[in-house]
């Protein structure tokens, strides 16, 4: 009988973190986002119309630690907060490896990802601020799934942009939304001037993740009482998702687990981050010499090809510029199955960590990531997110060549969601109807 | 902050039972199952042709306790086991109730649903059995997805004949079967002489359970390497599922949880029966007062309007004739979303207990349990199968009658599934457009 410690590594409930942690506060050289008529840094007023005040003080801190709220600690819970940290075994038994590999385990949110952890920080602050409506812009719906869960726990009224085309063909999150209380509209719509501007010009516009962004702000703008909230990329989101890798670090420590690489997927950049920063402090003191490795796809590999430069972060330049690797803010990615990891920047915070070398990329077209997606479901009898599939490509590659060298080498992965709502990926790439990401730029 | 025994009751990897607990040795004037033919009890030989010896015994065994294999209590960690016993907190809150709702979860399963409990079980003994390959039918997919996963773990050829029109209309579990590695015919199919005789004479038929087990069992019976399993019904599936209710008394004992009711769906009887029969022994044996409830759909309500007699387990004729509650073999279930609740039989085991008035039984239009499903859903933030929502309908109207008479009872209820591959269902209640179970009849 296999014991706790060989395969499972569980935190009780008051072991859920207390503190996230800001990497603000230890990343050196960090440039501000800049406002970009005067391209000076915005500050607290430029945001105040779009966020709400609690949000935009933690895009600007740089403590260390901030407080969990307690109404945030408990939610968590039902987001079958504290997650597992799992051992692969019988990926490992499949790899014929002498690697260890373990996951993180962020498939079992009810929301089926890792994007609860700050759609409910972000709902909280909303509800302490008085907000009563939030809004918010999802493509295949991950973001707008936990942020519509959320506003339910925080009785708020939440109204999801969701890109039409995505609307019309993937309705599965969009009646999870709506099972969760949301107002889910197709974008563009005509609950907007902007929406209706398009329709107007394009009647059938199938719609973009930029012109959803437009709308929610819009709406977020005409009303104080009425507020903006964003999925990814922000410092908030990255400082809220932490959590994953606070309790990562406490599971690694009561199995004696030591890291040898530390992998995750990247798309706007909250996973990895989310996962990875509490670990990369420890680096940054000298208490491990664990390597960091972040996944991306080929169709939108912002680290790997990408400049570092200021850049917008949507595609109708109605933002701050930010600091970042960008490929250009007019950058459309391929229409890959991880929807998810489909975006042209990445975080500042991950961005100036990568400048600094504190983690390297790997990028990966989607045939092979579907191809590691399906070596896992065989193994271990959880089929992973499209985007998970990069950081499970990025370990199967690790623990490859762990075999090759004989090296005993620990990999650490993050699970960051299930592909439940992702099986039309799996069944193109089992009847050999996947496209490669090459193929299809 | 909530404590771990006010929301979470959970069990170590080594508190999964080592047992299964047996009805048969309890239930006194079970009668057995008949030849059709000599109207003959049927015997092991009959039997062999198309079950694997091991399941046979199991079968016919009238042991209390059944040791339950280590390579299977090992393998339960896969599916989540143990798995928790959460309180409805935010359910309660909702319905403004005096009373106390627990539920247990199987619905964390990678393979969605309470099924994998038997599937692993008949894997491992058809592999202990020499067996290499195993055969089974699949309606709306659950049994085969747990079937399939089951036969990777065990390294068996999985065979699964999938009724035509869920095969081409609900296409996503068939896809996670074939990502376990399974092969999935759409039945009625080329590959067997019953399943051709058929397409010769119905080019496009959209096939039926019947026509899929009669091609299942075709296969069996023509390869002594090859044999045939069930995912309800029979005896050895209700003592396997049995693991959920041992697992749910520990837990009980544990937080002092003293149950007025347990709550289950029933088709067949597996989920109620696993999760009620081993408290059903306690209240033989005077240890408890609680009250078992079965939710059954009025679509097919074969314990509230059924007879108790001798039917055929299929609508085919193939199966022995077995002694319990039936709507007629040849009773055509309206097509509600609660696919694996249609059935027009039920466990032997089952129907005698409910002959014995051991539990009592509630039938519930779609609609009604849809709305239940819903209300769980915001409330708790977890999208139960329609399956599920049946049991969860009568906890809500249980939960209900106790805030009428303002009585503090304890509710425990067995959540079968998650119902993130039944959304269409749910799209179709948002949207005003499920139909009553009584208007489709």
């Amino acid at each position: 009988m296999s014991t706790k410690s060989d395969i499972l590594v569980t935190l009780s409930l008051d072991e859920i973190p207390k503190k996230w942690y800001n990497i603000a506060a230890d990343l050196k050289g960090l440039q501000p986002p800049l406002h970009p008529g005067t391209k000076e840094p915005v500050t607290a007023e430029d945001l105040a119309p779009v966020f709400t005040k609690s949000m935009i003080k933690q895009e600007m801190s740089t403590e260390r630690y901030i407080d969990i709220p307690d109404e945030v600690r408990e939610n968590y819970i039902r987001l079958n907060r504290p997650s597992s940290l799992q051992r692969a075994v019988y990926l490992e038994k499949y790899l014929k490896t002498p690697a260890k590999i373990y996951f993180k385990r962020e498939d079992l949110s009810p929301v089926g990802s890792h994007k609860g952890n700050s759609a409910l920080a972000q709902a909280y602050y909303c509800m302490k601020d008085g907000i009563h409506t939030i809004t918010t812009e999802t493509g295949a719906g991950q973001w707008g799934t936990a942020l519509a869960l959320a506003s339910s726990i925080f009785d708020l009224d939440c109204t999801v942009f969701m890109v039409r085309i995505s609307y019309d063909q993937k309705p599965f999150r969009r009646t999870i939304m709506q099972t969760y209380g949301a107002k889910v509209y197709a974008s563009p719509s005509l609950h907007t001037e902007y929406g209706k501007k398009v329709l107007k010009e394009v009647p059938d516009s199938p719609g973009s993740l930029g012109m959803a962004i437009s709308e929610a702000i819009e709406v977020a703008v005409g009303d104080p009482n009425i507020k903006y909230t964003l999925g990814s990329v922000s410092n908030g989101v990255m400082l809220h998702q932490t959590v994953i890798g606070l309790e990562t670090i406490e599971q690694m420590k009561k199995a004696e687990i030591e890291p040898d690489y530390m992998v995750g997927c990247v798309g706007g950049g909250s996973n990895f981050s989310g996962f990875a920063f509490p670990m990369m402090r420890e680096k940054m003191l000298g208490k491990t010499e664990c390597e960091f490795i972040a996944a991306e796809p080929k169709a939108a590999a912002s680290l790997s090809e990408g400049e570092y430069r200021y850049d917008f972060g949507d595609t109708a330049c109605m933002t701050p510029l930010f600091k970042m690797y960008t490929l250009g803010h007019d950058f459309v990615p391929s229409p890959i199955h991880a929807g998810g990891l489909r975006y042209h920047g990445m975080s500042p915070l991950l961005s100036e960590a990568f400048n600094q070398g504190l983690l390297t990329a790997r990028s990966y077209d989607q045939t092979a990531t579907f191809e590691a997606g399906m070596i896992f479901a065989k193994a271990e009898g959880i089929i992973p997110a499209p985007e998970s599939s990069h950081a499970i490509r990025a370990a199967i590659d690790l623990a490859l060549e762990a075999k090759e060298k004989d090296e005993e080498k620990t990999i650490v992965f993050c699970l960051s969601g299930h592909g439940l709502l992702d099986l039309a990926g799996y069944e193109r790439h089992i009847s050999g109807n996947l496209v490669s990401s090459s193929r299809m730029s």
